[in-house]
């Protein structure tokens, strides 16, 4: 007896006739004439196994009572299946119940269509469904494709502060993480809050990038990364927005605007690639469930060379495109979703790397172009979502990054240490982010984006 | 011209005489009769490339000026170094100078031992150090095995939530999460805050573990883990606590404690393995400067099978070691460190697992054994350092977990969700958790395991 997945099961490379178990949860039953047909998944891929059990079986009648959701260990031998959408089946020589499922009527996962919207009330079992364990899978496969592509590149990663006193964008809204007492605040000699008094005696919150900070390892070891959770305090409830989601934002050394842009290709292509190759089952089912061309679109982008576009020529087009928009088009105002899907899905037709914004809509760090007007920032725009990838190269040029800064109302004091990068050995460096579950999103063809996460509305969780 | 990463060129895998351009930071210069001797860093890997310049280049006067931290591109052809300690030399074609140190006699990091205090002071710049330098990309080299060890074995990875309204372990001091204007809090009518007026519409605190959350993910697609940022909140300020820390938890369906225990034994050994295998460059340099042994021990790690002893045997064993302990040793109490590394150190001499600790010290959630006296957790213990791994079987009957939430005054209405699992379907699972800085601390013999996080101490943080 050797307990595989169900996934090498199906795979086809043990011998036909082999004995062995597996384990997992029924999705469906079906009895008839002695006979017990009981698809048990375990998640390790997207198809369920099919075993068959026989009235031979000492516990048939508990068998025939198995409803969704209880969990079994099957064996018995591995053949070839008869049925249509399956390799292998398992003729059950016993089949042991394990868990039984407590009122199987008000069970909420039932072998049935159901709304993202009902599942996110009960998200804590919605990984027993197709489609959020083929969304799992394939975050998985996205996350781990994240950490091969900078390995086999030669990028570390890096894991910067989560709790911070900095504001990396000058501008984020930010949780705050405090331990004093709210109900009984210490005050200081003016009457305000004694942050001093606080767990880091001073006030803290959560970051809202790694960027500023990962630039310190980019100045040291030339290509690093970042992959780990930030947050944003935006009242934007939207399908579009978390206020907790992972970021995954590499910095080079030596880089300008064209090879940040260039890297962002290579890499989207790459990790594309990887689901196409790594998730063929999962992608199936989007592709017939959810999103018709989940799986063309993504082919098409790797295939597909971006087209680059300076911002100056993008607003020209915009403007003389003829189309009616929402928003309006002016030199000097950002790109909304609406312009940019226009951009890259009807006057392209495949992405595009927006470049060189007005530097009054860009951060303080991005770097001044020679034209005065603009920053080397780039947007990449995506078929189907618009952007999903913001960089820029960074200024490293001490005088005028101070200016930028006074520009911006920002206290050098409190940028000392990000300074110091451009008073020792300053080098050109580009960087750019990309928002992972936005990139979930994508690859899913999901609506939204709270269901690209583990755990919205779930009990635990404060996410909603 | 190519241009390559110091490692590249320095891998012996161009072919001699070729030519090539490296691009970093200048580690030390030396200049006499025409010739100067420029060793140049960029970080790819432990050492850094000696650059030869002569006065043939223009710039000559300048290149004698080089100090410390400058950065620069180095153009010229890749010979075998005559120098000892170094395979490859670069005769250097052309040597720009694109950064200079503002003022280099007060430039933090310079070329001599360095006290790992002094540099907790200047975060931002250690990456520039061989130390830091060392401890990030075995770091990265550790993290990159901690995903690879799992996709392997058909683990699949989990972000669990960060923001949370719930508590783990049942006891952990925890940091609030808020965006209520601490200056004008909302009051209810009973005078307490106001939390329906939080970002969330309740109270939220940053997490203590996914391990509660992750059991869904576990109790679907069988084999899981989290990599991700944990959070305490407590006021030990010792060497070997951390407020914010990555934590490595698999969830394993249909495993026992046994089988909990041999996963961890085979995971560390992994990940060892990949630090003696992908680091041996950095790993000589903390064996020749932080800890002798440092290599060693990992090799002895590696190839030692774990012992495993019962708590009751091993507070035994403890009792009659003859050994005087600071702490006392009795049937219910916790081990404290000295107690594990004489039991691991002392009286095996390898390391230890130990398992099925009394019930009152250890968590709600872990699996009640037979005896009714104790649990089926685990701790793993490692020469050198005491407890690396915790883990345990969960509690898979529901009316025994029910007893237990009543014995440790739990709310079971507030873990109706992780009641849930055991009301549809249970079955037998267990898990562990690796502190990720604690594992890094191990490997590069560090004292303090602030020198194990990017950030200890440095602007933009709040961890110190």
């Amino acid at each position: 007896m050797t307990v595989v997945s169900v996934a090498h099961a199906l795979a086809g490379k043990i011998p036909e006739g082999g004995e062995v178990t597996v384990r997992g949860w029924v999705r469906t039953v079906r009895a008839s004439n002695g006979l017990a047909f009981v698809n048990v998944s375990d998640g390790s891929g997207f198809a369920p196994i099919q075993v068959v059990a026989t009235d031979a079986l000492a516990n048939f009648d508990d068998i025939k009572r198995l409803t969704p959701g209880c969990s079994v260990i099957a064996t018995g031998r591995l053949v070839k299946s008869q049925g249509k959408g399956q390799s292998f089946e398992i003729q059950g020589q016993g089949l042991e119940i394990v868990g039984w499922v407590e009122d199987p009527l008000t069970y909420p996962i039932q072998p049935k269509p159901m709304s993202p919207e009902f599942l996110r009330e009960v998200a804590h079992l919605r990984p027993r469904t197709n489609l959020f364990g083929a969304v799992t899978r394939i975050r998985d496969c996205l996350a781990k494709a994240v950490h091969r592509y900078f390995h086999e590149n030669g990028y570390y990663w890096i894991s910067t502060p989560i709790i911070t006193t900095s504001d990396a964008e000058g501008a984020g809204q930010m949780f705050r993480v405090s331990t004093l007492d709210m109900a009984n605040l210490p005050r200081g000699e003016n009457g305000g809050i004694d942050f001093s008094r606080d767990f880091f005696g001073k006030e803290t919150f959560l970051t809202v990038s790694g960027q500023l900070n990962v630039e310190a390892y980019c100045l040291a070891l030339s290509k690093v990364y970042t992959f780990g959770p930030t947050f944003r305090a935006e009242n934007s409830h939207t399908t579009r927005h978390l206020a907790e989601f992972w970021m995954v934002e590499p910095e080079i050394a030596f880089a300008d605007l064209a090879e940040d842009a260039r890297v962002a290709e290579d890499f989207l292509k790459y990790l594309f690639r990887a689901v196409l190759d790594e998730r063929a089952d999962d992608m199936a089912f989007i592709a017939e469930r959810v999103q018709k061309d989940a799986i063309t679109r993504l082919e098409t982008f790797v295939n597909a060379p971006f087209e680059r576009i300076e911002y100056t020529d993008a607003v020209s087009l915009l403007q003389k495109s003829g189309r009616k928009f929402d928003y309006p088009v002016e030199w000097g105002l950002d790109l909304q979703t609406e312009h940019e899907r226009w951009l890259t899905e009807e006057h392209v037709g495949r992405p595009v790397v927006v470049t060189n914004y007005p530097e009054h809509i860009k951060a303080f760090y991005m770097r001044l172009n020679d034209d005065g007007k603009t920053v080397a920032a780039m947007d990449v725009l995506a078929p189907g979502i618009g952007e999903i990838i913001g960089g820029s190269q960074r200024e490293e040029r001490l005088d005028i990054l101070d200016a930028r800064m006074a520009q911006f109302g920002l206290d050098p004091e409190h940028y000392q240490w990000y300074r110091d990068f451009r008073r020792y050995g300053s080098v050109p460096h580009a960087g750019f982010g990309l928002g992972f579950e936005r990139l979930v999103v994508y690859v899913c063809g999901l609506s939204n984006i709270r269901d690209a996460i583990p755990y919205p509305r779930a009990p635990g969780s404060a996410e909603f």
